[in-house]
């Protein structure tokens, strides 16, 4: 049938050394008709998921409406899986996210980082803050 | 700087024709340290998202607990985006997740469906009936 598979759990420092490159990542967050998950550009920046999303529709108002809370607990998932060799990584952030204010964090988030593939009017940056980092890689047994 | 893009939305049927072929979705569920978001191997079957998946893990386990509840909402979300070319679509189906129970379906799951990259002993079969498929696609104003 499959050649045999393992399951390897990744310590919080490989999970990092995965995702510090950037590109796509997905956020799942609470909304008006239960989860959401939507696709973004984001960066790491000072150990925390940087990203900015122009904001349209109502799954990412629901997101800028829960992102103004408090505490808003989000999940965050980066993954690089090769279908064909049925073999790959991911990775699971989860932790606050917030929105980013500070004219400093805005400038990065707008330079150096986070492309927006749409922009608009009203864009949201958003910066969630690790609680906590799980990976796990599945690989060829040998 | 960069060429216009444009925000499209998508109908129920042209996400549906989107997510047809099947493979990699990702299915965003709560768990006991909040959100979560695991990526599986799925298919269409019946206009249902049916995959199964290897029982590893805390996270895994807390998608196990959350199923066998009578009313179960998840978030799936499925895309094929291009990042050199700032373009692609993503779908987003919400609504209760079910385990697979009945012989017929688990059949279709093992058969023709889900390949299942690391097998394990205890194996999940879920099926999620959408509730709501919403979807758009980004890409150059013309």
């Amino acid at each position: 049938m499959s050649a045999e598979r393992v399951i390897e759990v990744l310590d919080e420092a490989e999970c990092l050394r995965l995702i510090a490159p950037g590109g796509i990542g997905r956020i799942a967050y609470s909304g008006r008709f239960g989860q959401a998950i939507l696709p973004v550009n984001y960066k790491l920046h000072d150990g925390a998921i940087v990203f900015r999303t122009a904001l349209r529709g109502a799954l990412d108002q629901d997101l800028q409406t829960g992102i103004g809370a408090a505490e808003y607990r989000v999940a965050f998932e980066i993954d690089e899986l090769d279908p064909s060799a049925r073999q790959g990584w991911s990775v699971l952030i989860q932790g606050p996210a917030h929105r980013v204010e500070s004219e400093s964090e805005r400038a990065f988030a707008l330079e150096a980082c986070v492309e927006n593939w749409a922009p608009g009017d009203r864009e949201l940056f958003v910066r969630i803050v690790p609680s906590r980092i799980t990976g796990r890689r599945i690989r060829p047994a040998r």
